[in-house]
């Protein structure tokens, strides 16, 4: 017999307390699976309370699997499927989740587990030359909070709601305000906002590549796009860098005798990542031209448009853009910082629209509330200063690297390196070093700095099974140096560790 | 003759005037495209300048095409491309976006226009039934505020860089504690945050798909989740819901029959969307054992987890899963706030580690601040106290909503409805009116109200040329009513206009 202690003055309902007891009963196994419950009627008349309140109570077991009851018949404890703690869980799953997964999202994680830097691995004291990150001691963290504060205060609940598809309208109008000192001429209605610049490139991907299209990259190029590529099954091109930028007669080859031609020429005109070289005037007005003759879509990648501190970087391929062929892409995670997670696409309108679809369905709209203190910040002309402080300080950085590199490296005549004119990048040259790429960065390593191998910036290291091989090996090691992270003092000990290495490495 | 005015006290330094001068003369056209420019000994001469200098100035002249020179010959001014500005451009360009879109791309495109709600054409005073937004009147801005606030102040800069790639170890580990309430046990690696839900359906689908791979989802479902199964070009089975949940003989004939078995089974146990349906204790046990013996994961959306205001309903189908197969998806859009985009997925580590890398490189990284000033938000306990007052409210509203629809429809036999156990959506259900989805859409309009016709929860709706169509055209017309952005007095009203609607719609 089923005793319950039903406190009639409570707070908690008589029918919760029925329930809640009856459950604890069978949870602790007093009622065992198979036990045949009273009827709601004795049960009812035993405890006093009217029938409908034990019905309720039962009506809930039912729901929540405690109880079954047969056609007919009086209501039964239910056997219930127990919660799975860890202890109860198997130590291996049902599924292979590796096999279950796409070769390309294989080939994903492949990817990122071979080329994430272990920088938790090594010395806190090894200097990095190899992240591309901005230096945080100049983020102006105290104007963005002043901004964040601002727009909370103003806009409130406005902004922690689902936002505008396309993005922060105040904030679009800024940016196409700010393009103008570039030369690009676009409204808000032809600007997208992105989760950042790799965002970008993906909703470009899905617009515009289907399996097996070809794309047209620099080689070496930015190392996260071509996983990317690979995900999409593109047929990945690979146009040589020359010594002034991207070879427009390979290109021009290409565009020729390519059949289908590619879905769009993906460049990086100023200091091109990994090389840190910037392209002449004449280069990209023969690029847009090239690419109006074919009919091919430029995504120009301006990661850096805002870092031409020594001032001799020419305007954007988009701002001679009549035809409506280039889409630019921008970001703040070079300026400004990253974490805020903000780029954006100018494009033609019908191209922001459909980007824009594309973009819903995948997550459904941005952060508002970020967007929000940015053109905040943007509107009180922090962010004037802001690149005005960065150019001052990346200037002298910039300097230093490249004097230093001068002075240290200056020796030896297999060695060479790009001298970029502005952003964070030099590209570095090792010839006859009779020495792999893995050999040389534990020395490097063992000289207390890291640089990032030059292999990863070919589309031959993110191959799956299945996927076509376009890289000649290159002949000769390359490694990136960046200096975005670093202060004058940490670039001066960057380099002169990286002097010894070299020497060590030709036994000088 | 070319005359400077070199001012030798000026900050300026004398290369950049010279620089500046011949630029300026070039772009007002004083000095024409083929114009011979004297040699940089000739101009430094006659200035008194040394020779370097004009040297320097004209590199900078050739780097931004303003000067070309042949070889051993003099450099001649450049014809140089012009900035596009708006009268320049063409009005049509060159390419036809929607014609280079593919197909996938275009069918997001036309989905997105076909069903975005123009809720600005509509006047002010019509109700809100379609949107599943929760009413920002609830949103605890003031204590998001004071979190945002509290990180920046501690954290700063630290939040402002690339954030970790599964997100912010802190609200990784806060969810796996809340997990527990409903019956969960995972730890922190078991954890990705993703930029709300979509992301999270989105990231699943590119690791476990690959065009033409079958996936199992309720009938109707989630309208978003569509057109991506659409764009990843997968075969959508649609598994009819039951007034008790999804058709589990239905599923089994399905996971019997076919070959190959699908990539998942997507189901939404608690107040699924567009049903209001909750599936009872042994329908969740009974979907998993199926799963378990056909080995197919379980996409569990519980968007709406945290609403079970009125208490009866079960734990999640993951608190079950010893074998590793469930994989849970959860936001806090549909409790606190959609704007911060903050989504998670929590699975066996093999499966986080995988979506890691594909997320990695579609957005590289989540904005960390937001995360870091929500983990703050749970640890202060304003999260609880959230969760709370939501239950209060809604339990109220929704009761309201039931008792009115009760009042002022429950005279129409022709006419029925869901009674949710929590959540925000009621699933209305109209035979026999003579009229199509457009008419009746019109008629609600016309009384001052907006609901979501139930055809947008059926992949039919988002078909593109040579996907497969998989629906029966449902004989009946439904209609999604969601009451979450709205108070009591606003539902009142809702549903005492949808009671002259429907009078209207069966002429009684």
């Amino acid at each position: 017999m089923i005793l319950l202690n039903l406190e009639r003055n409570s707070q908690e309902p008589i029918f919760k307390q029925i329930y809640q007891q009856l459950k604890e009963l069978m949870e602790d196994n007093t009622l065992k699976p198979g036990f045949r419950m009273p009827s709601t009627r004795a049960l009812a008349e035993r405890h006093g309370v009217n029938r409908s309140t034990v019905y309720k109570a039962y009506e809930e077991l039912w729901a929540m699997g405690y109880l079954e009851s047969r056609p007919g018949s009086y209501s039964t404890v239910r056997k219930r499927q127990k919660i799975a703690t860890n202890g109860q869980k198997s130590k291996t799953g049902l599924i292979s989740w590796g096999k279950l997964s796409s070769d390309a999202g294989q080939m994903l994680h492949q990817s990122y587990q071979k080329f994430k830097y272990k920088i938790n691995d090594v010395s806190s004291d090894v200097i990095n030359l190899a992240s591309l990150e901005l230096d945080p001691r100049l983020f102006p963290v105290q104007d963005f909070k002043r901004c964040i504060n601002t727009v909370m205060a103003e806009q409130g609940a406005a902004l922690l709601g689902y936002g505008e598809r396309a993005g922060f309208k105040p904030l679009r109008k800024a940016i196409a305000t700010r393009l103008r000192i570039h030369g690009i001429s676009v409204n808000w209605e032809e600007i997208l906002i992105t989760n950042g610049s790799q965002n970008g490139i993906e909703l470009l991907l899905k617009m515009l590549t289907v399996p097996g299209t070809p794309a047209a990259v620099e080689a070496p190029t930015y190392s996260n796009v071509l996983p990317l590529l690979r995900y999409y099954k593109t047929n990945i091109i690979e146009i040589p860098m020359k010594e002034d930028g991207m070879d427009l007669e390979y290109l021009q080859r290409v565009l020729e005798n390519g059949s289908p031609k590619p879905a769009f020429v993906y460049t990086m005109p100023n200091f091109h990542n990994p090389t840190g070289i910037s392209t002449d005037q004449a280069h990209r007005e023969k690029l847009l031209s090239l690419c109006e003759t074919y009919r091919v879509p430029i995504l120009e990648d301006a990661f850096e448009e805002e870092m031409k501190y020594f001032g001799k970087v020419p305007l954007p391929i988009k701002s001679m853009d009549r035809r409506h062929l280039v889409i630019y892409l921008g970001t703040f995670s070079k300026v400004l910082f990253p974490g805020i997670r903000i780029g954006w696409i100018a494009a033609e309108k019908e191209i922001i629209q459909r980007l824009m679809a594309i973009k819903a369905f995948s997550d459904l709209t941005s952060n508002s509330l970020i967007q929000a203190a940015l053109h905040e910040f943007c509107r009180e002309g922090y962010y004037n200063l802001h690149v005005k402080r960065m150019h001052r300080e990346y200037r002298k950085r910039m300097h230093t690297a490249i004097t230093d590199l001068r002075e240290h490296l200056g020796g030896f005549d297999k060695v060479s390196w790009t001298e970029p004119a502005g952003g964070y990048l030099i590209w570095l040259k090792l010839k006859d070093t009779n020495m792999d790429e893995a050999g040389l960065k534990q020395i490097f390593l063992q000289h207390g700095i890291i640089l990032i191998p030059g292999t990863c910036f070919y589309s031959d290291a993110y191959s799956y099974p299945g996927s076509p091989s376009h890289v000649q090996e290159p002949s000769l090691h390359h490694f990136r140096i960046s200096i975005s992270t670093l202060n004058e003092k940490e670039i001066k000990q960057g380099i002169s560790r990286l002097g010894s290495a070299i020497a060590k490495i030709y036994q000088q």
